[in-house]
């Protein structure tokens, strides 16, 4: 059994990091499915998806090391070809990655106590942005 | 056709990094599925799952060099609200991912023979973990 | 439903990108499915898939980064007992991951305009790679 929905989310752009796991396990209860996977993906290059426990301090020390690690004012090719500013987004996003997927049981995912879904906002400006949610199982 | 189990690794600490492949090999035996995919999940926010080369200097140098990335002693928004001395411990787990999926062909996963699943504790205690093993196809 | 191919993908060396959306799109026609998720891995611990906007200046500076987080001159276990070289091929791999998985509808992967499918080898000398392609859905 299959059962795919997307959603929206505004983000305020980089560094913004939203808990989108209610409306995850909300799709997951409408799917009927009770054993399987929940794959969540982020639509575009310059946004990433992972797991983490979703409180302020966090939410911020996440886009700060990913801002150490392929810091804005890096030298980029990207840069010289487009002048977008945003080759440090391309980086985040790709080391980041684009999905997550949760087992799916009793039907909801199993995720622990603390731990989250977010979507990480890399780019340089506010992006809404399209998640596609596909969960499979019986 | 779905199939899942959970099992349950003792970890030592931060920087322990133990090969789970046998038990994921043994549980797509288990499951008769052929062709598909197994997909393997840890819960909890400070551990992650990869794939790597499962020798003894690997198993040190992948720690390390996440001590490197995302150090024990920076300084974390979420020591100043939890104080719990792991805010370097979730942004591994988070680089890292909590999950891994491998092809499954001909009743076993599909991996290189120096390419093993392993579970990465990044917290700074020992903790007992739950693995949940999803593997999907037919 | 499943459906799963393998193809071979001939790389150059180390920090060799190549874009394989165009097999994977081809592959997810030919299964018919019009719904589901496509998985695709690589074999082996020293190369990875990521999705990226493929364009020459980003197909550079994402080996270029990887090795500024992971060098190739760095000190590693593995070298000591190996002697191979390619220490940080194994750390880059592992750290991107060696999947990728994107929704699938109206029987086409869901990608961004800007958003490729890439394999990034991370190993020291002339490779082929296997890819594995399983599409699950209906």
């Amino acid at each position: 059994m299959i059962y795919q929905r997307e959603f929206r989310v505004a983000c305020a752009g980089h560094g913004d990091v939203k808990d989108v796991t209610a409306e995850v396990v909300r799709l997951v209860g409408a799917s009927g499915i009770r054993t399987g996977v929940v794959h969540v993906f982020v639509v575009g290059s310059t946004a990433a998806l992972a797991t983490i426990e979703f409180e302020p301090g966090l939410a911020r020390d996440l886009p700060v090391a990913m801002d150490r690690l392929f810091p804005p004012d890096g030298s980029y090719g990207h840069e010289q070809a487009w002048h977008d500013g945003n080759g440090h987004s391309h980086l985040q996003a790709a080391a980041l990655g684009p999905s997550v997927s949760v087992p799916v049981a009793g039907g909801e995912p199993v995720l622990g106590t603390w731990q989250q879904l977010v979507l990480v906002e890399c780019d340089t400006r506010p992006r809404e942005r399209t998640l596609v949610v596909t969960v499979m199982g019986e």
